[in-house]
This record gives structure tokens, C-alpha cells and sequence, in this order.
């Protein structure tokens, strides 16, 4: 009954021709990757924020890999759930991804990476990589480029560092709006 | 002679109407953020990389706050000269700011903030905030949108984390290209 | 009426000997410091914690630079008050340390440097340097080696990442107890 | 043949009595552990340090996770072996620890965790958690509360940030001499 949309992509300019693979993610993956990042979310360590996140990375050769985020009482020293997936696959020997996913308990908004995680995906993830973003039940599939200016483009709508919903945490390091 | 060239936007799609007030910024003040973000590199402590980048952070009332890179011998504990700028400045009480420009000493690629300082800049950075990119007698205005879709526009064109220059270091923090 | 306390060592061990430059700063200095980094937590920003940190950082040649925390929505995006004060210093061109004062709104706690800036004081201070924690009106003298100890030797006092005080955040990257 | 040396504490004061169960590892647990961290270093991405870092991290019911160093083009935005192996843990629901080991390619040094990875050690390790430092055919146990102290006495034997070795990089993150 619930489950993630369909793949969708969120096109930006001249993203279209060439990061067309993005979409090319078979639906079965999507799917794992959304369980797996939902799942990751139970292992979350976040008593300061309460906001539990998790993410799934698919490497090339169809691992999975899961991460959560962990805090710290020194705030600065936490490390975020897509990073935490990352370093788990290249300590592993990994060094090929096709697509990560990310899942919170935000009702209304998809997640996305802060940008120091989106510093790590450029060295760490291959162009075509897929950085899936989701909510609940929904999902959308974007590119890390499409994601790049979606970046700024929902600063306005999801609102300058505001904090909605539970616990007073709407957005943790995520500042992705609807995508529409 | 050798002056930074007159601002020039770079486009991106739909930011071009609402984001144009980017390059509003008086030629005067161009001219003095960037000699400061220069001279600021002289401050850097990069005793690892060797690569010195300099900021220089314009408030909204005129006052410019510049910032070095400051490594340490833990990679991960090092500051960014963008974020070093930025922090100044807030601990000064100041938290309405126009323009960041950022210097290195790159011959033929301006230098762009990495993730991390991207982050940053907009929980501090008001919208039309100008991140100013440049090399030593070059510059250009792009705003934090048009810096967004950059980062990966230029992805291909910089390589991925290859390194070139001085002491085998090019790009630090600094992944973009030269925007054409 | 209420003023921070004369300097007082506690001095670990070996550490007693070498490290006595540490009480030898002037008590005025002292006083100095401790205002400094009281006023200096005014201009902390620190939406998700709520909990201000003040820092003041004497150069060799009687400077006082001040830092504050500086929180973002990325938890893992923010700075201590320690490391503000201290890039500060050194991006106008500093390079030796003498004492560095910290101060928060804990009421029956000292508070004291995370490991990540104690990471950052080692590459940027001087041996002799002292690291001052207080809180509103009393104050200690400790060497960076002696507050190397104090980190482990508190976590059974202070309790292990246990919140108290307002907002439910007493320790925020700060985790020692009262020094007895 | 060439194998590590049994395990020997470096017991600092008042530690003696109550961290006595940091020696307490089991001999071929300690071996393990080693090897583990020893091979956990050819994950290593260090492109620009050239410095490798392995890091074996024991859960409290006998599990053991493997960690290296990240690097990142931006320095900051890299993490370090230990924070690596913590994070896997913490991820896969592990949240007790009895020891972790380390391990780089420093021929005459001790390697020893960075004031970052210190920091996240106290919140997610227990009280009598043993930190083992450890160069090729050696090692010694430390406790958390001796290394901290070691963290301080060993800044004059191993130099202040001084960089020896291959690639000019000897101490990365880690900056403990020989315990002697």
C-alpha cells in the first residue's frame, strides 16, 4: 500500500542529457535502498537533537552499506548518517557507488545532505551516482548535480535554518525542500 | 594594470532575475575585498599543504572581515580561510554580511568553497550574498545559487581530486574550474 | 563582590615542576581574560543548544583575542569559542599563545576545552600555556597537560554525556566537573 | 617470529588501582586486534598525506570492526581510522567497547588517537575501554585516562607537530612518542 514512488527525476538544465543515468536505477534498488536507509535510522545516536537519520549506499558491484548519525556533546564532533556510510564502504575496500539514500522522520519534506557530506560524495561517489532523497512513503531520484542547486533552490521554501516539527528539529543538516 | 576584471554574473536558469542584485556590488568594494582576501593568505598556516587561501568577508555595513586557512597536523581539525572569515566576523557580533571573495594562489582556476563552507555561508550568509571567485588578477561574482550548480558543472572540467601546481597541491578545498 | 577567585593550580603529577609558568600569569591578565571571555559568550550562536560559550586567547605580546560557539543546523558544521578565539589570533598574524580563558553559563561546573580543540591548542600554543576554566564567579589555573587529565578524571563526576541545566543542555563539548 | 609484544601498561598515577582492567585483554584478543588494524590500513584513502591509518575497534560481546583514514581535497572534511571504526560500530547497533587498536607505518612511534577522536571516544566508549598504540613488532595497552596524560607528555619527545618520514609526513593525527 505505502510504499516510495516510482523514480522521478528532478532535472536541472543541462543536467538532462548527460545524468540521464540517474534515473537508470532499477526499481527493486530503489526500493532496497529505501528499506535499508529507513532501517538504518534505528541505530541513530542522537540524544542532542533527536533527529534520527539514515542513509544506504549502493556500491557498483551491488553492495549496500548503511549509516546513521552519531552525535557528540561537543556538537562539531558528530559525523552525519551519509557520511557514515561512505567511510563504512571504503574501509570495506569500496570505492565504486552508484547511489545513496536518505531517510528521516520528516513527514513533509525530503531529506537532503548538508554540504559537508556533499564534499565527501564528490570525492568518494562516481558522477552517475544517484543521491536519492525521501520521505515516508515518497521518494525522488536526483542527481548529485540536480541536488547541487536544489541546494539553494528550497533555501526559500524550506526556510533559512528554520526548525519545524518534532522535538523543535525539522532539519538536522537537511535543508531540501518538497522538490516542488 | 593588473586589476581584478568588472564583475560578471554567471547565470544559472532561473537565477538570474531574483539573484541579479549579485552584482551589485560597487566596483570600490570588489577592489577592496579582494586586495584584503589576498593579503589575508599571508596569515594562512598551511604547513601540510602548502596551499594558502585567503577570504575576506564584506558585512552589510561596510566592515570586512578576512580569514585564513589554518591546517593542523589531524587533517580534519584544520579550518577553511572562508569559515575562519565567517567566524570572526559573528564573534564580533556581526551577522548580516553582503560578499565573501576567496584567494589562492592558483594560476589559471578560480578557487569556489568546498561543502563544508558552502553549509556554512547559508546558515550565515543572507540570500544575496555574493561569493566572489578569482585568481590573482581575475575575478568574477557568482552567487551562492550560481556557486551551487558550479560545484558540479565544473566537476569534470578540474578533474576529480586531481591535484596540480605548486608542491603537488592545486586544488585544497577548491574542487571548480575556471566557469567557461 | 563577586569576582573570579585568585588563580589556582592543579597541578597532576610530574607536572608540577615544568609546568609552573602556568600560575604565573599576572592576576590583572587573569582578570582581563575572565571579562573578556564572559563578554564574548553575548555574541554566541547557538539556536539548537542554547548553551553560550565565551573564549579569550592572550597572545605572547598582551593581545586578547575573544571567541564564541557558532552552531549550525548541520550539528557536525559548528566551532567551539576555543578554536574561534584561536583562528582568530592567528589569521591577524599571531603565532604564540600565553593562556586562554573559557567560559559558559554552567553554574556549578568549570567548563572546559573538547578534544578537538584541545587538538587545535596543541599545534597552535605554546607549552606554557594556560588553559583558564571558570564559571561566573570562580576560576582555576590548569596547564594544558594538566587538563589532560582532568578530561578522563571528570568523566565520572560530570557523568557520562549526561545534559542538565536549561534547556536540558548543561555540557555542550564539555565535559569536566569541578577540579576536586 | 616478528610478532607484537605482550601487552604492558603505561600506568600514570592514580590510574593504577581502578583502570587495572585495560591489561586485563585476553592475549590472543590483543593479537587479533593487531592484525586486524594492521590490515585495515591497506584501506586507507590518503592521497594526500600518504599517511595510512588502521584502526580495530572490540565490542563488549567479542565483534570487531575495522577502520582507516578518509582523506578528503578539502583537508577538514577527512576522518581519521578510529572515528571510522567507531562510527561502523555504532551504525551496526554496537554501543559497548572493550578496547580499540591502531596502527600506521611509523617505523620508531607509538601512533596515538587525535583530540577528535578522543573526544568521540569518551562518549561511545566505556570507562575501561583500552587504547592500544601500537608501531609494527610492538605495542603497549593504555588506558583512555593514561593516554590522556601520554597525549600531553609525549608533545616534547615527538615534537611539536614536526613531520619526519615518508612523504615528509610522520605524525598525521598523532603526535605520542614511545611511552618511554
Amino acid at each position: 500500500m505505502s510504499r516510495p514512488t516510482g523514480p522521478s527525476v528532478v532535472p536541472t538544465g543541462e543536467d538532462m542529457a548527460q545524468e540521464r543515468p540517474a534515473c537508470a536505477l532499477e526499481p527493486e534498488l530503489v526500493q532496497r535502498l529505501l528499506l535499508t536507509c529507513r532501517e538504518a535510522k534505528k541505530s541513530a545516536y542522537c540524544p542532542y537533537s533527536h533527529f534520527r537519520v539514515g542513509a544506504a549506499l549502493l556500491t557498483r558491484d551491488g553492495r549496500i552499506f548503511s549509516g546513521c548519525n552519531i552525535e557528540n556533546i561537543c556538537f562539531p564532533m558528530g559525523v552525519c548518517a551519509e557520511r557514515t556510510a561512505i567511510q563504512k564502504a571504503i574501509s570495506e575496500g569500496h570505492r565504486e557507488f552508484r547511489a545513496i539514500a536518505i531517510s528521516s522522520d520528516l513527514q513533509d519534506d525530503f531529506i537532503s545532505p548538508c554540504g559537508a557530506c556533499r564534499q565527501v560524495m564528490r570525492e568518494a561517489c562516481k558522477p552517475d551516482t544517484v543521491s536519492r532523497t525521501h520521505f515516508p512513503n515518497s521518494a525522488e531520484n536526483v542527481t548529485i548535480k540536480a541536488l547541487s542547486s536544489q541546494y539553494a533552490r528550497h533555501r526559500h521554501v524550506a526556510g533559512e535554518g528554520k526548525w519545524r516539527g518534532r522535538n523543535g528539529f525539522q532539519h538536522h543538516c537537511h535543508v531540501q525542500g518538497h522538490g516542488r
